[in-house]
């Protein structure tokens, strides 16, 4: 339920964690007026702050708080009011030891660090209730309040636990979700290497074990422990409706978090946000930006998001933190912007001076507001202040990406038949060739109503229910474009092979399934022939039967060699391709190519390769204007091809505006140019 | 003892594991339809069975197995019976949880995977006895069961044990073999880093410590693990044994198990059985599968054996699981049989849909009856079936490869010159010399009467006793030929260096001892002259003392530059050879064609480069005939020199016979060709 | 306090750990006599042997050692007699498993192995005071005894505890350091991640979390580690007292051990002593070696020093153990000695023939008398007795190198800006410039008074406190010349950016501050133009702010492309310079230059260069006579420049002295060539 209006209408949020329980309150002072200064007005406050807060159970100190938000509304900067759950006190783990996250060894998580508790832990979800309702009931009138920002990204760095309050609660859940030992043993086949149950309270946690532990067992359990972590926030979230009007978020990490399925997620939250960080050792890091982005948006149902986190610069917590270049920030904001997001905020105001991430990037860093930093974050404010028209513009798309957690969740798991083909990797490829080709995309859940698209890739959809499968089939039925990318369809929602062999519920759609899955050896020389194109492959082949697909490649070398590797097929109304290999990122040029003119892309949306690789173009559509954004990664200038007016310097477009080597426009189209 | 008969007397025993209980009544139908499709005459059954078969403690139900039995004796395949022992039911560790296997750094093993039994532990093997005496009794005069499988792979996936049971039960295992702890300080030397033990009850086993643990204990903590699996396999064999006739076995893995000295375990079985899986990164991964059966065909004492499992095309829990290509399966199957397997045998018969090893090969795959996998399955039982003749049949050797556990746990030990000389890989690489050469092999113990043999290979003989050296010195003096792989003889059965200094134990048979061991730099360039060649030569050399032999290659460049580095020495009737680097398999090639020639083995045997390499041709000797078995690795035809009958086709061969690419073939010999 | 006298005055000692303990008493006798063989003068007794001298709690058995006293007293052999604290026997962990060290996941650490002591248990506390006790009553005045050796290599292999006793401790020390909770969550940076602490019994140590631990918290932790050890050595010491005379010592580890801070522990013994191992995959070994050396002679303040421990030849605890060849190890000690050093001894007289070090080389290995390794001791023996007249002569240098244990400590600490800048490796590649340049070095706290040199270089000053920061810039203003390397004086004592951001408390020294760290992506081409030069750099980049500072070189490409890299600022009489890069070896080679100018290193010491790379010149000063040591690593001979006596031959030098490739000479220099 995506219930609540806007916390800033008509503005574009901008700024971000604000943690001054690190600094003396002078500082307080300098930091509103800076904020002002940078264009802040909007700001997350205390994340961290249990130990202040709740000095000893059931003794509280609100005190500097409330003078916090106080300064705060007087210098106009809204507040989104965290509450601290994710970091008890120190006094909380010393009176109740049993609360702590207990590791798959058996040794139970530290103080010191952040992210312990157990969420399973009765002592633990009376506390965050009872802390939650202290701070709705104190702060649900602040006028400075617009939000609630309910704990921080939920499992990290914590999401399996095996404490026995896990345990305990691990068996409520099964026992909830099969009803009958006869169906858990069946739905986990525990016939194999004799892991029979005859009574509930003898079933495991998957903690150490010999050799690998039953896979529908794990990936249960991947379900059951994020629905732990959604109970936690659905207490918390209750607890602070009962005296509060504010909506409340919980910040996601789409695409860089394993533990929480955001379709269920996106659901319990008013207002969907998210953190994002670039990935350094990827020289391509703003594709896996734009990637998390779409994927935030389609989570939230096309609305308005906010980008909870994000960084000025470098981070601290990689191997290399690579500092953002003059000009970098700018970009990543715009391209967030550009695909649905009404808050650009960061982690976070000032560069604390101590603790795990003084070295982390911050709006105002330890060289002070006379830095680079400073001084783009400030040119960054003004430029947002100028867009406040497109808040609430939405962006659409011709293509659907299909996304499920519960596919990823089981093709990580172990022995698979090569460790080689990942989901997150396929995810990346196909998205990214994509994103090259300058299509739009949204993401979508292989249950969903896909009829509003031309076209649906799945990149890797291991797991896939017989439903869902029918859900594609008739999508392809009806006319639609289905693309479909090896090792698909293999198990169903206990990871079982589904009856029929691999792929079998997609026969129909595909006319074809799969024999036997043929890895490649490393090294191995293997090409799919495609049109008069040889493509370079490697990784994984298939051993095909067609039952009425016709071959559009071939391998040419490897386990396959002279076998297909590339088909469609006509089902009902529409087509359905299969790619039973892993093709690279230029290997998928021309099929995608075949695939958009079966599709029929190019007839009436943009047409794939309008603009050269690495230049960004998205569009917002709002009620009274469209908004053509425009990012250009490359190190020319580039022509946009747009008509209406530039957003940033407030002059006429009159067909084309030139783009500097990295910079950035967004240009309110005329009415003739709404696409 | 192998003292029991053939369980399928005038047949090649063909078949697999069949695991009915995961899979529906009426599947079992379609089974047995399809078992004898494909010629398989003998299944494995029973052996995760437990939780099935024993419900609660002491509650058993076998209506269903008493079903099976009589489905498959009633359609004519016999029944290899297995104890369940493997894999105790969740019962069973919920009542005894002290019974689990702990781990070096405390963690007791948990369920829902499979093997985690401490094998000391009291109530573990009251079970396993009880279940053992109750499965002998119901089916020890059952028509179908023609031998006893007890547990699954002894020592996988766990054999070390830290539980107390395992300490109280080392401690008594140290106090029976030294007898007095003077004996045991002794022989563990302990001064060495102040760990003497003054009562029996101080002893510890080798768990987590700061730093290397004292390498005699780890050596005997090998032998003591080795043991208890060993002590639980009787008590299981003989409980069957009071109520049974049929012959015990319990499946090896030579050479790909670290805690089984499989020469202990053989004479405690009645027929020696095998798994073996290709190992996907290894290229040449069939030298090791014949690596492999010779091993096993030696520890049985040249008695058939039975090829237990191996794989119809991939497995599952490597990294890339590299599917078996058209053939490869035949290939693989006629090289087992033709070093001495009468029974070919498959894990599994039919894919299993859910749990860890779903994306395991099987008899008949997820795709089904059509699949090329089952076809080739029926092929090779229709071959197979042609073979009958050659059961009981045995093969024969000149040369014998010592091979002994004990050296492989002391050379694996941490802390040795360097980390890259590696028991396996020697006895891979000087194996492979000699497949590559086409010379037959046995394995043997060093301890063993080598006398029949005309060269003796020691590739990895760092552990070597006194007593087994004047073995091999007695073997030399009476005219045999000895060839020494470097650091050999460096240490006694406490892993202590030999007083004299490395190698002493070895100086009169080969004139040499070694003053220094002189690793080599990763990178440096070092050959060795040997005749007109230069060998080229890395990891390892060593700073010789010549005391008698001469010299035949000589290092140039690296640590030893221009000294002795291989030397030949005459003792008695016969000759010693030591080989004081680590050459590769093509350097090897012109050491072994002088020790060939030394040794006389091609004067009547088989003669050492007679056909091409990857062509593997094997000999078994029946009492009225002999055989030939061609297998052709190359993607080339060859022709087999031979005269007889090929047994595939039933047409003569009159001495010549075309092997196609990947092909085999089985020829009886004419009685003028016996060799 | 370094106020006892040498224990062997006008003499260089030479012997090793002696363990007779392993050996049959008549192999005792042969010891002696193959010691003065060898001339060895002096062994170490009684490491390891507390199970030997305590054999039950209170008991002792002292008649074996007093046995072994008079034997080596009446061959002239002086004993350093240990107290064997780092091994107590089993029967003391059986009665007290609480005093074993845990490790950071409560794995309690077992016997087997060596030093598995909870330095913090007041059991363990008490039973080495005991001990000690008990051998200086007996052994305080027996004439064999010249030096007591306390414990053995602290902090090697356990320097961490989480056992309870420990984290009590723990609490204790922070009350003392800290006094009251709000300088603790002050110093800490609690407030990030809200980890604040409300009790005291409330503080953790930093065991296993979900995440990276409280930095400052860990830096404390590793000051806590270190002052463990360092008061159980005090209790020791002071136990020794009580009732000997003679000095105590315990054998350090610089620059290979990371816990103990050898400024501090420099001042707690009579005699600073050091072991050194060459690290196998470093080809240029003897480099770290050196450093080794002058770090051990600076932190015992230029006075005479024991090599306590190094190898004859390979250790065994590497992965390759790369024997010496022939001269090495005479090499090896006369750098040592060279550096100050007045004591050559080994690891150990005889070889063990069991335990985990077997295969560790000795003064009498394996092989015997008649070896290459003991004609080689025997040589180095009658080589060092020579050379008496060196002992108490020292060794002066011009160029300070600052080097810091906090520093390190800090620097080694998660997330950083770069996992790829390290505190050793730019210590090992500024000291190697200077060691390739003939420059002799000390190394020095940088709290130290420094007027005495020439030239300051801070490689690796991350760490940087205010005062002393202020004790640098007091340096450079009174003319010294600072050499500054990348990341310096970033953080204070609790790893908290400095204020006013990094680098500021140098700003006045150096004229620059670092506004944003910029680590160079892996593959990124860099380069710095210096003068004519382009220096080729990696790793590291930043962003400068000047104040001041001159810029000296440039970057080219990379994220700073075309800001400065390298400057010089002139301060009071001296000057800063800063290499805001990771320079290379060979890159420092033209900054190193110039710095030399400024320092006027050239005016009247050894000009840098003089000798090709790899000649290594060193130069001791007596009373009476200076002496230059000459070691030549190179492959040819090199004439040294020299007048006065070659003490090996005790011929006169006449202005040139040719060293034979692998050579070394040690020639007393005539007075007008004292330097």
């Amino acid at each position: 339920m995506l219930a609540k209006n806007w916390p800033l209408p008509g503005k574009i949020a901008y700024g971000g964690d604000y943690n001054p329980e690190q600094w003396p309150r002078e500082v307080w002072d300098e930091d509103v007026a800076l904020m002002r200064e940078a264009g802040v007005n909007f700001v997350s406050v205390g994340i961290f702050s249990w130990g202040l807060l709740e000095t000893a159970e059931g003794v509280y100190d609100f005190a500097w708080l409330d003078e916090l938000l106080d300064l705060l509304h007087a210098h106009g900067i809204a507040v989104d009011l965290a509450t601290p759950s994710v970091s008890p006190p120190a006094w909380f783990f010393a009176a109740y030891p049993q609360a702590r996250a207990v590791d798959k060894n058996g040794v139970p998580m530290g103080f010191g660090s952040r992210g312990m508790a157990s969420h399973a832990s009765a002592e633990y979800r009376e506390a965050i209730v009872r802390m939650a309702d202290q701070l709705a009931r104190r702060y649900g009138q602040h006028p400075a309040v617009v939000l609630w920002h309910v704990h921080n990204e939920y499992g990290v760095p914590v999401a399996e636990d095996f404490s026995d309050a896990a345990v305990a609660s691990w068996q409520s859940w099964l026992r909830a979700r099969y009803g009958t030992l006869e169906a858990l043993n069946a739905a986990w086949g525990t016939a194999f290497w004799g892991q029979h149950y005859a009574q509930w309270e003898h079933v495991v946690a998957p903690a150490a074990t010999p050799t690998t532990v039953n896979p529908a067992m794990k990936l249960d359990w991947g379900r059951f422990t994020d629905d732990q972590l959604r109970e936690c926030f659905r207490l918390e979230r209750e607890a602070i409706r009962a005296h509060a009007e504010q909506p409340v978020t919980t910040n996601f990490m789409a695409h860089q978090s394993w533990n929480t399925d955001l379709w269920k997620w996106a659901r319990e939250v008013d207002i969907v946000s998210d953190d994002h960080y670039l990935w350094s050792p990827d020289p391509e890091a703003h594709v896996a930006l734009a990637l998390s982005a779409d994927l935030t948006r389609s989570v939230a149902g096309g609305r308005p998001w906010m980008l909870m986190e994000h960084s000025t610069s470098a981070v601290n917590w990689q191997g290399h933190n690579i500092a953002k270049r003059p000009g970098e920030m700018q970009r990543n904001a715009l391209t967030h912007l550009g695909r649905g997001a009404d808050a650009i905020l960061f982690f976070q105001w000032r560069a604390s001076r101590s603790g795990a991430e003084k070295f982390h990037s911050a709006m105002l860093p330890h060289a002070g507001p006379t830095s680079r930093v400073f001084r783009e974050v400030t040119e960054l404010g003004g430029r947002l202040a100028q867009l406040g028209e497109l808040q609430g513009s939405r962006v659409s798309a011709d293509v659907a990406v299909l996304y499920d957690w519960e596919s990823l969740w089981a093709q990580d798991l172990e022995w698979r038949p090569s460790d080689e083909l990942q989901f997150r990797e396929r995810m990346r490829t196909y998205y990214e060739r994509l994103w090259r080709d300058g299509v739009p995309v949204d993401f979508a859940h292989p249950g969903d109503d896909l009829s509003g698209y031309r076209l649906v890739v799945a990149p890797a959809s291991y797991l896939l229910t017989q439903a869902h499968a029918e859900n594609l089939t008739h999508y392809v039925s009806c006319g639609g474009t289905l693309l479909v990318s090896c090792f698909a369809a293999a198990v169903d929602e206990h990871d079982a092979v589904h009856p029929g062999g691999f792929g079998a519920p997609l026969q129909d759609a595909l006319g074809v399934t799969v024999e036997e899955y043929l890895p490649i050896r490393t090294g191995e020389q293997v090409a799919v022939s495609f049109d008069a194109a040889e493509l370079e492959t490697s990784v994984w082949a298939e051993d095909l039967v067609l039952s009425g697909a016709e071959v559009c490649g071939t391998y040419r070398g490897g386990p396959a060699d002279g076998a297909p590797a590339i088909t469609r097929h006509q089902h009902g109304e529409g087509a359905g391709w299969y790619v039973s290999t892993a093709l690279g990122l230029e290997a998928l040029a021309p099929v995608f190519r075949a695939v958009y003119d079966e599709a029929g892309l190019a007839a009436d949306g943009p047409v794939p390769g309008t603009y050269p690789d690495g230049f960004e173009v998205m569009t917002r559509h709002g009620e009274d204007a469209a908004y053509t954004i425009a990012v250009n990664h490359r190190e020319e200038p580039v022509a946009l091809k747009a008509r209406g007016t530039d957003l940033f310097t407030q002059r006429p477009v009159d067909g084309e505006l030139t783009i500097a080597a990295g910079g950035t426009a967004v240009v309110r189209l005329d009415n003739t140019h709404d696409r």
